[in-house]
Protein backbone atom coordinates (compact mmCIF):
# COMPACT_ATOMS: atom_id res chain seq x y z
CA UNK A 1 0.00 0.00 0.00
CA UNK A 2 2.80 2.19 1.22
CA UNK A 3 5.03 3.97 -1.28
CA UNK A 4 8.85 4.25 -0.74
CA UNK A 5 9.48 8.24 -0.94
CA UNK A 6 12.92 9.99 -1.93
CA UNK A 7 13.41 14.01 -2.64
CA UNK A 8 16.53 14.09 -4.66
CA UNK A 9 18.36 17.56 -4.35
CA UNK A 10 19.09 18.60 -8.26
CA UNK A 11 22.44 19.24 -9.66
CA UNK A 12 23.61 21.56 -12.27
CA UNK A 13 24.91 18.38 -14.60
CA UNK A 14 21.19 17.17 -14.05
CA UNK A 15 20.32 19.46 -16.73
CA UNK A 16 21.52 19.55 -20.14
CA UNK A 17 22.01 22.14 -22.81
CA UNK A 18 18.48 22.59 -23.82
CA UNK A 19 17.62 23.82 -20.10
CA UNK A 20 15.79 20.49 -19.04
CA UNK A 21 16.72 17.92 -17.04
CA UNK A 22 18.19 15.40 -19.60
CA UNK A 23 16.48 12.40 -20.44
CA UNK A 24 19.17 10.16 -19.35
CA UNK A 25 19.39 11.39 -15.89
CA UNK A 26 15.47 10.55 -14.68
CA UNK A 27 17.01 7.08 -15.14
CA UNK A 28 19.58 7.95 -12.12
CA UNK A 29 17.15 9.15 -9.94
CA UNK A 30 15.21 5.91 -10.52
CA UNK A 31 18.53 3.88 -9.55
CA UNK A 32 18.99 6.00 -6.38
CA UNK A 33 15.12 5.54 -5.37
CA UNK A 34 16.18 1.69 -5.68
CA UNK A 35 19.45 2.32 -3.63
CA UNK A 36 17.60 4.35 -1.02
CA UNK A 37 15.21 1.52 -0.55
CA UNK A 38 17.80 -1.20 -0.03
CA UNK A 39 19.69 1.10 2.88
CA UNK A 40 16.28 1.28 4.36
CA UNK A 41 16.51 -2.10 4.39
CA UNK A 42 19.22 -2.27 6.65
CA UNK A 43 21.65 -2.99 3.72
CA UNK A 44 24.72 -1.26 3.20
CA UNK A 45 25.00 -0.46 -0.91
CA UNK A 46 28.56 -2.17 -0.60
CA UNK A 47 26.07 -5.73 0.15
CA UNK A 48 24.70 -4.56 -3.49
CA UNK A 49 28.46 -6.50 -4.20
CA UNK A 50 27.27 -10.05 -3.00
CA UNK A 51 23.88 -9.74 -3.85
CA UNK A 52 23.09 -7.90 -6.72
CA UNK A 53 19.89 -5.95 -7.94
CA UNK A 54 20.10 -5.83 -11.96
CA UNK A 55 18.49 -3.63 -14.03
CA UNK A 56 16.70 -6.82 -16.73
CA UNK A 57 14.28 -3.91 -18.45
CA UNK A 58 13.72 -0.09 -18.47
CA UNK A 59 11.06 1.95 -19.68
CA UNK A 60 9.89 5.77 -19.13
CA UNK A 61 7.10 8.17 -20.31
CA UNK A 62 8.44 11.52 -19.81
CA UNK A 63 5.17 13.87 -19.21
CA UNK A 64 6.45 17.42 -18.67
CA UNK A 65 9.76 18.83 -18.29
CA UNK A 66 11.68 19.43 -15.24
CA UNK A 67 12.75 23.53 -15.71
CA UNK A 68 15.83 25.42 -14.14
CA UNK A 69 13.80 26.62 -11.40
CA UNK A 70 13.39 23.25 -9.30
CA UNK A 71 15.54 22.69 -6.96
CA UNK A 72 14.67 18.79 -6.32
CA UNK A 73 12.86 15.96 -7.39
CA UNK A 74 10.74 13.58 -5.71
CA UNK A 75 10.94 9.49 -7.08
CA UNK A 76 7.47 7.47 -5.39
CA UNK A 77 8.48 3.97 -5.84
CA UNK A 78 6.55 0.84 -5.40
CA UNK A 79 7.14 -2.96 -6.04
CA UNK A 80 4.48 -4.22 -8.44
CA UNK A 81 5.23 -7.68 -9.31
CA UNK A 82 6.96 -10.69 -7.34
CA UNK A 83 8.60 -13.50 -8.76
CA UNK A 84 10.81 -16.51 -7.39
CA UNK A 85 13.91 -14.66 -8.52
CA UNK A 86 12.83 -11.30 -10.42
CA UNK A 87 10.34 -8.28 -9.36
CA UNK A 88 8.94 -4.82 -10.87
CA UNK A 89 9.68 -1.76 -9.17
CA UNK A 90 7.51 1.54 -10.57
CA UNK A 91 7.58 5.51 -10.05
CA UNK A 92 6.35 8.37 -10.55
CA UNK A 93 9.00 11.20 -10.51
CA UNK A 94 7.28 14.32 -9.40
CA UNK A 95 9.00 17.98 -9.65
CA UNK A 96 9.02 20.66 -7.20
CA UNK A 97 5.18 21.46 -7.41
CA UNK A 98 4.36 17.95 -7.08
CA UNK A 99 3.41 17.39 -10.42
CA UNK A 100 4.40 13.92 -11.80
CA UNK A 101 6.75 14.56 -14.97
CA UNK A 102 7.00 11.16 -15.88
CA UNK A 103 5.55 7.16 -14.62
CA UNK A 104 8.59 4.39 -15.03
CA UNK A 105 9.10 0.71 -14.34
CA UNK A 106 11.74 -1.87 -14.03
CA UNK A 107 12.33 -5.11 -14.22
CA UNK A 108 14.80 -6.36 -11.56
CA UNK A 109 17.00 -10.11 -11.49
CA UNK A 110 18.56 -10.78 -7.99
CA UNK A 111 22.25 -12.14 -9.14
CA UNK A 112 24.58 -13.87 -6.54
CA UNK A 113 27.78 -11.58 -8.15
CA UNK A 114 30.04 -13.76 -6.89
CA UNK A 115 29.39 -16.39 -9.57
CA UNK A 116 27.13 -14.28 -11.70
CA UNK A 117 24.26 -16.90 -11.54
CA UNK A 118 20.26 -15.52 -11.25
CA UNK A 119 19.72 -16.03 -7.16
CA UNK A 120 16.01 -16.64 -5.54
CA UNK A 121 15.28 -13.03 -3.78
CA UNK A 122 16.42 -13.76 -0.06
CA UNK A 123 13.16 -14.27 2.20
CA UNK A 124 14.32 -11.36 4.09
CA UNK A 125 14.27 -8.88 1.15
CA UNK A 126 10.96 -10.04 0.27
CA UNK A 127 9.67 -9.43 3.46
CA UNK A 128 10.81 -6.04 3.60
CA UNK A 129 10.06 -5.12 -0.08
CA UNK A 130 6.48 -6.61 0.58
CA UNK A 131 5.66 -3.15 2.53
CA UNK A 132 5.89 -1.61 -0.54
CA UNK A 133 4.02 -4.06 -2.79
CA UNK A 134 1.04 -2.53 -4.72
CA UNK A 135 -0.98 -4.18 -7.58
CA UNK A 136 -0.73 -2.03 -10.24
CA UNK A 137 -2.28 -2.84 -13.74
CA UNK A 138 0.71 -1.90 -15.98
CA UNK A 139 2.41 1.53 -16.96
CA UNK B 1 17.45 -0.30 -45.11
CA UNK B 2 20.10 0.93 -44.05
CA UNK B 3 21.05 1.33 -40.09
CA UNK B 4 23.19 3.95 -38.77
CA UNK B 5 26.24 3.14 -37.07
CA UNK B 6 28.13 4.80 -34.52
CA UNK B 7 31.38 3.37 -32.77
CA UNK B 8 31.57 4.89 -28.85
CA UNK B 9 34.71 4.35 -26.94
CA UNK B 10 33.80 3.52 -23.32
CA UNK B 11 34.79 6.16 -20.45
CA UNK B 12 36.24 5.24 -17.27
CA UNK B 13 32.77 6.72 -15.75
CA UNK B 14 30.60 4.27 -17.52
CA UNK B 15 31.69 1.56 -15.36
CA UNK B 16 29.68 1.64 -11.65
CA UNK B 17 30.50 -0.15 -8.80
CA UNK B 18 30.12 -3.42 -10.51
CA UNK B 19 32.35 -3.44 -12.91
CA UNK B 20 29.69 -3.16 -15.65
CA UNK B 21 28.59 -0.24 -17.40
CA UNK B 22 25.86 0.67 -15.38
CA UNK B 23 22.71 0.51 -16.88
CA UNK B 24 21.96 4.30 -16.93
CA UNK B 25 24.79 5.01 -18.89
CA UNK B 26 23.24 2.63 -22.18
CA UNK B 27 20.54 6.39 -22.76
CA UNK B 28 23.85 7.97 -23.05
CA UNK B 29 24.68 5.75 -26.30
CA UNK B 30 21.12 6.11 -27.43
CA UNK B 31 21.01 9.66 -27.07
CA UNK B 32 24.73 10.06 -28.64
CA UNK B 33 23.79 8.00 -31.87
CA UNK B 34 20.66 10.39 -32.03
CA UNK B 35 23.03 13.32 -31.67
CA UNK B 36 25.19 11.90 -34.49
CA UNK B 37 22.58 11.15 -36.65
CA UNK B 38 21.40 14.50 -36.64
CA UNK B 39 25.11 15.80 -37.53
CA UNK B 40 25.09 13.52 -40.32
CA UNK B 41 21.77 15.28 -41.85
CA UNK B 42 23.92 18.44 -42.01
CA UNK B 43 23.37 19.90 -38.73
CA UNK B 44 25.04 21.04 -35.93
CA UNK B 45 24.30 19.87 -32.15
CA UNK B 46 23.31 23.49 -31.64
CA UNK B 47 20.35 23.24 -34.18
CA UNK B 48 18.97 21.15 -31.76
CA UNK B 49 18.15 24.56 -29.49
CA UNK B 50 15.79 25.50 -32.25
CA UNK B 51 14.40 22.08 -33.58
CA UNK B 52 14.38 20.41 -30.35
CA UNK B 53 14.05 16.75 -30.71
CA UNK B 54 12.45 15.88 -27.26
CA UNK B 55 12.11 12.30 -26.01
CA UNK B 56 8.74 11.51 -24.75
CA UNK B 57 9.74 7.59 -24.29
CA UNK B 58 12.25 5.50 -23.34
CA UNK B 59 12.44 1.47 -23.20
CA UNK B 60 15.76 -0.69 -23.33
CA UNK B 61 16.15 -4.69 -22.31
CA UNK B 62 19.36 -5.50 -21.28
CA UNK B 63 20.44 -8.58 -22.85
CA UNK B 64 24.17 -9.48 -21.42
CA UNK B 65 26.29 -7.08 -18.96
CA UNK B 66 29.42 -4.98 -20.81
CA UNK B 67 32.35 -5.61 -19.13
CA UNK B 68 35.77 -3.86 -18.11
CA UNK B 69 37.86 -5.57 -20.82
CA UNK B 70 35.54 -3.78 -23.65
CA UNK B 71 37.05 -0.43 -25.33
CA UNK B 72 33.93 0.28 -27.13
CA UNK B 73 30.20 0.17 -27.99
CA UNK B 74 28.52 -0.12 -31.33
CA UNK B 75 25.18 1.56 -31.29
CA UNK B 76 23.30 0.74 -34.61
CA UNK B 77 19.87 2.93 -35.23
CA UNK B 78 16.83 3.06 -37.34
CA UNK B 79 13.93 4.58 -37.45
CA UNK B 80 10.40 2.10 -37.30
CA UNK B 81 7.68 4.67 -37.46
CA UNK B 82 7.29 8.40 -38.98
CA UNK B 83 4.06 10.45 -37.62
CA UNK B 84 3.25 14.18 -38.11
CA UNK B 85 5.49 15.29 -35.56
CA UNK B 86 6.95 12.46 -33.73
CA UNK B 87 9.11 8.98 -34.97
CA UNK B 88 10.92 6.35 -33.02
CA UNK B 89 13.64 5.13 -33.47
CA UNK B 90 15.03 1.42 -32.55
CA UNK B 91 18.32 0.82 -31.38
CA UNK B 92 20.63 -2.34 -31.03
CA UNK B 93 23.86 -1.58 -28.87
CA UNK B 94 26.89 -4.29 -29.56
CA UNK B 95 29.60 -5.07 -27.57
CA UNK B 96 32.98 -5.24 -28.64
CA UNK B 97 32.98 -8.94 -30.28
CA UNK B 98 30.19 -7.87 -32.11
CA UNK B 99 27.14 -9.07 -29.81
CA UNK B 100 24.03 -7.80 -29.04
CA UNK B 101 24.05 -6.55 -25.53
CA UNK B 102 20.59 -4.44 -25.49
CA UNK B 103 17.52 -3.57 -27.58
CA UNK B 104 15.85 -0.59 -27.11
CA UNK B 105 13.68 1.97 -28.58
CA UNK B 106 12.32 5.62 -28.06
CA UNK B 107 9.76 8.00 -29.04
CA UNK B 108 10.91 10.92 -30.59
CA UNK B 109 9.36 14.23 -30.37
CA UNK B 110 10.26 17.71 -32.58
CA UNK B 111 9.55 21.01 -30.90
CA UNK B 112 9.58 24.58 -31.64
CA UNK B 113 12.16 25.40 -28.75
CA UNK B 114 11.24 28.75 -29.26
CA UNK B 115 7.48 28.50 -28.30
CA UNK B 116 8.14 24.76 -26.69
CA UNK B 117 5.22 23.64 -28.89
CA UNK B 118 4.98 20.03 -30.84
CA UNK B 119 5.47 20.96 -34.65
CA UNK B 120 5.46 18.79 -37.60
CA UNK B 121 8.78 16.85 -38.68
CA UNK B 122 10.75 19.58 -41.19
CA UNK B 123 10.33 18.14 -44.46
CA UNK B 124 14.37 17.63 -45.15
CA UNK B 125 14.65 15.89 -41.77
CA UNK B 126 12.01 13.31 -42.82
CA UNK B 127 13.94 12.82 -46.30
CA UNK B 128 16.86 12.54 -44.71
CA UNK B 129 15.75 10.26 -41.56
CA UNK B 130 14.18 8.02 -44.59
CA UNK B 131 17.14 6.67 -45.28
CA UNK B 132 17.29 4.83 -42.31
CA UNK B 133 13.49 3.73 -41.79
CA UNK B 134 12.96 0.04 -41.21
CA UNK B 135 9.77 -1.32 -41.00
CA UNK B 136 10.01 -3.42 -37.63
CA UNK B 137 7.41 -5.78 -35.67
CA UNK B 138 8.33 -4.11 -32.21
CA UNK B 139 10.73 -4.05 -29.72
CA UNK C 1 34.03 35.01 8.51
CA UNK C 2 30.83 32.49 8.07
CA UNK C 3 31.85 29.51 5.69
CA UNK C 4 28.30 28.39 3.23
CA UNK C 5 27.73 24.89 3.72
CA UNK C 6 25.62 22.58 1.55
CA UNK C 7 24.88 18.81 2.16
CA UNK C 8 24.52 17.16 -0.77
CA UNK C 9 23.19 13.21 -1.04
CA UNK C 10 25.43 10.66 -3.02
CA UNK C 11 24.34 8.97 -6.21
CA UNK C 12 25.08 5.13 -6.97
CA UNK C 13 26.41 6.97 -9.94
CA UNK C 14 29.00 9.09 -8.18
CA UNK C 15 30.71 5.77 -7.01
CA UNK C 16 33.24 4.50 -9.62
CA UNK C 17 34.83 0.85 -10.41
CA UNK C 18 37.21 0.82 -7.28
CA UNK C 19 34.10 1.49 -5.11
CA UNK C 20 35.16 5.06 -3.58
CA UNK C 21 33.89 8.52 -5.26
CA UNK C 22 35.96 9.04 -8.15
CA UNK C 23 38.12 11.71 -8.23
CA UNK C 24 36.07 13.51 -11.23
CA UNK C 25 33.11 13.74 -8.86
CA UNK C 26 34.46 16.14 -6.25
CA UNK C 27 34.07 18.76 -9.14
CA UNK C 28 30.80 18.15 -9.41
CA UNK C 29 30.01 18.70 -5.65
CA UNK C 30 32.11 22.37 -6.07
CA UNK C 31 30.29 23.06 -8.42
CA UNK C 32 26.78 22.31 -6.97
CA UNK C 33 27.97 24.34 -3.86
CA UNK C 34 28.47 27.10 -5.87
CA UNK C 35 25.17 27.07 -7.44
CA UNK C 36 23.38 26.81 -3.99
CA UNK C 37 25.69 29.98 -3.09
CA UNK C 38 23.81 31.58 -5.93
CA UNK C 39 20.51 30.31 -4.59
CA UNK C 40 20.69 31.52 -1.51
CA UNK C 41 21.37 34.47 -2.82
CA UNK C 42 18.01 34.76 -4.50
CA UNK C 43 19.29 34.21 -7.87
CA UNK C 44 17.40 31.57 -9.72
CA UNK C 45 20.16 29.10 -11.95
CA UNK C 46 18.75 30.40 -15.27
CA UNK C 47 19.93 33.66 -13.81
CA UNK C 48 23.43 31.85 -14.72
CA UNK C 49 22.70 32.21 -18.27
CA UNK C 50 22.84 35.69 -18.26
CA UNK C 51 25.67 36.35 -15.61
CA UNK C 52 28.04 33.64 -16.09
CA UNK C 53 30.33 32.28 -12.79
CA UNK C 54 32.62 30.72 -15.51
CA UNK C 55 35.90 28.45 -14.00
CA UNK C 56 39.14 29.62 -15.32
CA UNK C 57 40.76 27.43 -12.86
CA UNK C 58 40.51 24.47 -10.33
CA UNK C 59 42.67 22.69 -7.77
CA UNK C 60 42.11 19.98 -5.58
CA UNK C 61 43.90 17.92 -2.78
CA UNK C 62 42.44 14.62 -2.16
CA UNK C 63 42.74 13.54 1.29
CA UNK C 64 41.04 10.14 2.20
CA UNK C 65 38.53 8.14 -0.06
CA UNK C 66 35.29 8.69 0.48
CA UNK C 67 33.45 5.26 0.84
CA UNK C 68 30.37 3.20 0.11
CA UNK C 69 28.85 3.10 3.71
CA UNK C 70 28.83 6.78 3.27
CA UNK C 71 25.20 8.63 2.52
CA UNK C 72 25.95 12.33 1.79
CA UNK C 73 29.09 14.86 1.87
CA UNK C 74 29.18 17.83 3.63
CA UNK C 75 31.00 21.06 1.06
CA UNK C 76 32.06 24.06 3.18
CA UNK C 77 32.63 27.26 1.11
CA UNK C 78 34.19 30.62 1.40
CA UNK C 79 35.44 33.39 -0.26
CA UNK C 80 39.43 34.19 0.22
CA UNK C 81 39.51 36.78 -2.81
CA UNK C 82 37.52 39.38 -4.95
CA UNK C 83 38.97 41.30 -8.07
CA UNK C 84 37.53 43.39 -9.72
CA UNK C 85 35.74 40.75 -12.19
CA UNK C 86 37.33 37.82 -10.42
CA UNK C 87 36.87 35.71 -7.12
CA UNK C 88 38.46 32.83 -5.50
CA UNK C 89 36.36 30.05 -3.70
CA UNK C 90 37.77 28.01 -1.41
CA UNK C 91 35.48 24.16 -0.67
CA UNK C 92 36.36 21.81 2.44
CA UNK C 93 35.06 18.57 2.07
CA UNK C 94 33.83 16.61 4.62
CA UNK C 95 32.64 13.10 4.52
CA UNK C 96 29.54 11.88 6.79
CA UNK C 97 32.04 11.52 9.96
CA UNK C 98 32.96 14.78 9.62
CA UNK C 99 35.91 14.22 8.61
CA UNK C 100 38.00 16.59 5.70
CA UNK C 101 38.76 14.34 2.51
CA UNK C 102 39.38 16.98 -0.08
CA UNK C 103 40.83 20.79 0.46
CA UNK C 104 40.03 22.56 -3.33
CA UNK C 105 39.34 26.20 -4.71
CA UNK C 106 38.63 27.77 -7.68
CA UNK C 107 39.19 30.74 -9.73
CA UNK C 108 35.68 32.22 -10.48
CA UNK C 109 35.70 34.89 -13.71
CA UNK C 110 31.91 36.88 -14.03
CA UNK C 111 30.77 37.06 -17.65
CA UNK C 112 28.43 38.71 -19.91
CA UNK C 113 27.09 35.90 -20.98
CA UNK C 114 25.17 37.66 -24.13
CA UNK C 115 28.59 39.08 -25.51
CA UNK C 116 30.93 36.83 -23.78
CA UNK C 117 32.81 39.44 -22.40
CA UNK C 118 34.33 39.18 -18.84
CA UNK C 119 32.18 42.28 -16.74
CA UNK C 120 32.70 43.29 -13.04
CA UNK C 121 31.20 41.32 -10.66
CA UNK C 122 27.67 42.97 -10.06
CA UNK C 123 27.69 44.89 -6.85
CA UNK C 124 24.36 42.70 -5.55
CA UNK C 125 26.67 39.99 -5.83
CA UNK C 126 30.08 41.17 -4.36
CA UNK C 127 27.90 42.30 -1.44
CA UNK C 128 25.95 38.75 -0.92
CA UNK C 129 29.12 37.48 -1.10
CA UNK C 130 31.57 39.11 1.27
CA UNK C 131 29.42 37.69 4.26
CA UNK C 132 31.29 34.35 3.28
CA UNK C 133 34.45 36.45 2.68
CA UNK C 134 37.34 34.62 4.80
CA UNK C 135 41.06 35.58 4.31
CA UNK C 136 43.33 32.68 3.94
CA UNK C 137 46.99 31.84 3.34
CA UNK C 138 46.28 29.58 0.04
CA UNK C 139 45.28 26.25 -0.47
CA UNK D 1 59.72 13.13 -25.39
CA UNK D 2 57.01 12.03 -26.79
CA UNK D 3 53.65 12.40 -25.90
CA UNK D 4 50.59 10.20 -25.56
CA UNK D 5 47.52 11.27 -27.56
CA UNK D 6 43.91 10.26 -26.85
CA UNK D 7 41.11 11.74 -29.34
CA UNK D 8 37.88 11.57 -27.53
CA UNK D 9 34.40 12.46 -29.16
CA UNK D 10 32.31 14.81 -26.99
CA UNK D 11 29.14 13.19 -26.00
CA UNK D 12 25.69 15.20 -25.55
CA UNK D 13 26.43 15.09 -21.60
CA UNK D 14 29.29 16.75 -21.73
CA UNK D 15 27.72 19.42 -22.46
CA UNK D 16 25.77 21.97 -19.85
CA UNK D 17 23.10 24.51 -19.78
CA UNK D 18 25.22 27.15 -20.65
CA UNK D 19 26.03 24.86 -23.98
CA UNK D 20 29.92 24.64 -23.47
CA UNK D 21 31.62 21.77 -22.20
CA UNK D 22 31.14 21.75 -18.36
CA UNK D 23 34.67 22.56 -15.98
CA UNK D 24 34.16 19.23 -14.66
CA UNK D 25 34.59 16.98 -17.56
CA UNK D 26 37.65 17.94 -18.54
CA UNK D 27 38.76 15.90 -15.47
CA UNK D 28 36.94 12.70 -17.20
CA UNK D 29 38.73 13.78 -20.42
CA UNK D 30 42.30 13.74 -18.36
CA UNK D 31 40.78 10.35 -16.58
CA UNK D 32 40.02 8.54 -19.81
CA UNK D 33 43.34 9.66 -21.44
CA UNK D 34 45.45 8.30 -18.12
CA UNK D 35 43.50 4.86 -19.05
CA UNK D 36 44.30 4.91 -22.31
CA UNK D 37 47.70 5.08 -21.54
CA UNK D 38 47.48 2.63 -18.83
CA UNK D 39 45.50 -0.06 -21.89
CA UNK D 40 48.54 0.74 -24.31
CA UNK D 41 51.01 -0.76 -21.48
CA UNK D 42 48.70 -3.91 -22.43
CA UNK D 43 47.21 -4.28 -18.98
CA UNK D 44 42.94 -4.14 -18.70
CA UNK D 45 40.95 -1.28 -17.06
CA UNK D 46 40.07 -4.36 -14.71
CA UNK D 47 43.77 -4.29 -13.51
CA UNK D 48 43.17 -1.18 -11.93
CA UNK D 49 41.44 -3.10 -8.94
CA UNK D 50 44.47 -4.58 -8.77
CA UNK D 51 47.27 -1.91 -9.05
CA UNK D 52 45.11 1.64 -8.19
CA UNK D 53 46.48 4.51 -9.53
CA UNK D 54 44.66 7.15 -6.97
CA UNK D 55 44.69 10.88 -7.72
CA UNK D 56 46.07 12.72 -4.91
CA UNK D 57 46.23 16.24 -6.96
CA UNK D 58 44.52 18.04 -9.92
CA UNK D 59 44.70 21.61 -10.97
CA UNK D 60 43.68 22.63 -14.56
CA UNK D 61 43.89 25.80 -16.21
CA UNK D 62 40.78 26.59 -18.44
CA UNK D 63 41.67 28.82 -21.34
CA UNK D 64 39.11 28.75 -23.48
CA UNK D 65 35.86 27.72 -23.52
CA UNK D 66 34.64 24.22 -26.34
CA UNK D 67 31.64 25.03 -28.24
CA UNK D 68 28.62 22.97 -29.39
CA UNK D 69 30.19 22.92 -32.69
CA UNK D 70 33.24 20.77 -32.18
CA UNK D 71 32.58 16.77 -32.24
CA UNK D 72 36.36 15.63 -30.20
CA UNK D 73 38.66 16.49 -28.45
CA UNK D 74 42.00 16.05 -27.86
CA UNK D 75 44.67 15.05 -24.59
CA UNK D 76 47.74 15.10 -24.64
CA UNK D 77 49.29 13.86 -21.62
CA UNK D 78 53.31 13.07 -20.47
CA UNK D 79 55.11 12.27 -17.07
CA UNK D 80 56.93 14.95 -15.71
CA UNK D 81 57.87 13.67 -12.64
CA UNK D 82 58.43 10.36 -11.28
CA UNK D 83 58.80 9.31 -7.43
CA UNK D 84 59.06 6.21 -5.88
CA UNK D 85 55.13 5.83 -5.18
CA UNK D 86 54.10 8.85 -7.07
CA UNK D 87 54.19 10.43 -10.55
CA UNK D 88 52.99 13.72 -12.25
CA UNK D 89 50.46 13.78 -15.34
CA UNK D 90 50.38 16.73 -17.46
CA UNK D 91 47.93 17.29 -20.06
CA UNK D 92 47.13 19.42 -22.46
CA UNK D 93 43.53 19.49 -24.03
CA UNK D 94 43.39 20.93 -27.50
CA UNK D 95 39.43 21.64 -29.31
CA UNK D 96 38.78 20.66 -32.58
CA UNK D 97 40.78 23.25 -34.32
CA UNK D 98 43.89 22.05 -32.68
CA UNK D 99 43.73 25.29 -30.12
CA UNK D 100 45.06 24.35 -26.58
CA UNK D 101 41.72 24.71 -24.17
CA UNK D 102 43.17 23.85 -21.11
CA UNK D 103 46.34 22.49 -19.34
CA UNK D 104 46.38 20.66 -16.69
CA UNK D 105 48.37 18.33 -14.24
CA UNK D 106 47.35 15.34 -11.80
CA UNK D 107 49.74 14.19 -9.06
CA UNK D 108 49.26 10.04 -8.84
CA UNK D 109 50.01 7.95 -6.19
CA UNK D 110 50.20 4.10 -6.79
CA UNK D 111 48.10 1.81 -4.38
CA UNK D 112 47.58 -1.74 -3.74
CA UNK D 113 44.20 -1.99 -4.01
CA UNK D 114 43.88 -5.39 -1.63
CA UNK D 115 45.32 -3.35 1.17
CA UNK D 116 44.89 0.22 0.47
CA UNK D 117 48.98 0.94 1.22
CA UNK D 118 51.25 3.05 -1.14
CA UNK D 119 53.03 0.75 -3.36
CA UNK D 120 56.42 1.50 -5.16
CA UNK D 121 55.56 2.16 -9.50
CA UNK D 122 56.25 -1.51 -10.25
CA UNK D 123 59.27 -1.71 -12.33
CA UNK D 124 57.76 -2.44 -15.40
CA UNK D 125 55.06 0.10 -15.35
CA UNK D 126 57.63 2.70 -14.83
CA UNK D 127 59.45 1.61 -17.90
CA UNK D 128 56.74 1.66 -20.02
CA UNK D 129 55.84 5.43 -18.79
CA UNK D 130 59.40 6.21 -19.36
CA UNK D 131 58.26 6.56 -23.04
CA UNK D 132 56.53 9.52 -22.40
CA UNK D 133 58.54 11.21 -19.63
CA UNK D 134 59.76 14.94 -20.39
CA UNK D 135 61.23 17.28 -18.43
CA UNK D 136 58.71 20.10 -17.54
CA UNK D 137 59.07 23.63 -15.66
CA UNK D 138 55.52 23.17 -13.95
CA UNK D 139 52.16 23.80 -14.91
Amino acid sequence: MARHRLVIPLRWADFDALGHVNNVTYFEYMQDARVALIHDFGADKSSLKEIGHLVARNEIDYLKPINMSDLQVTVDLWISRFGGASYDVQYEILDQAGEVCARAKSVMVTVDMATEAVMRIPDAVRESMSRYYEEQPGL
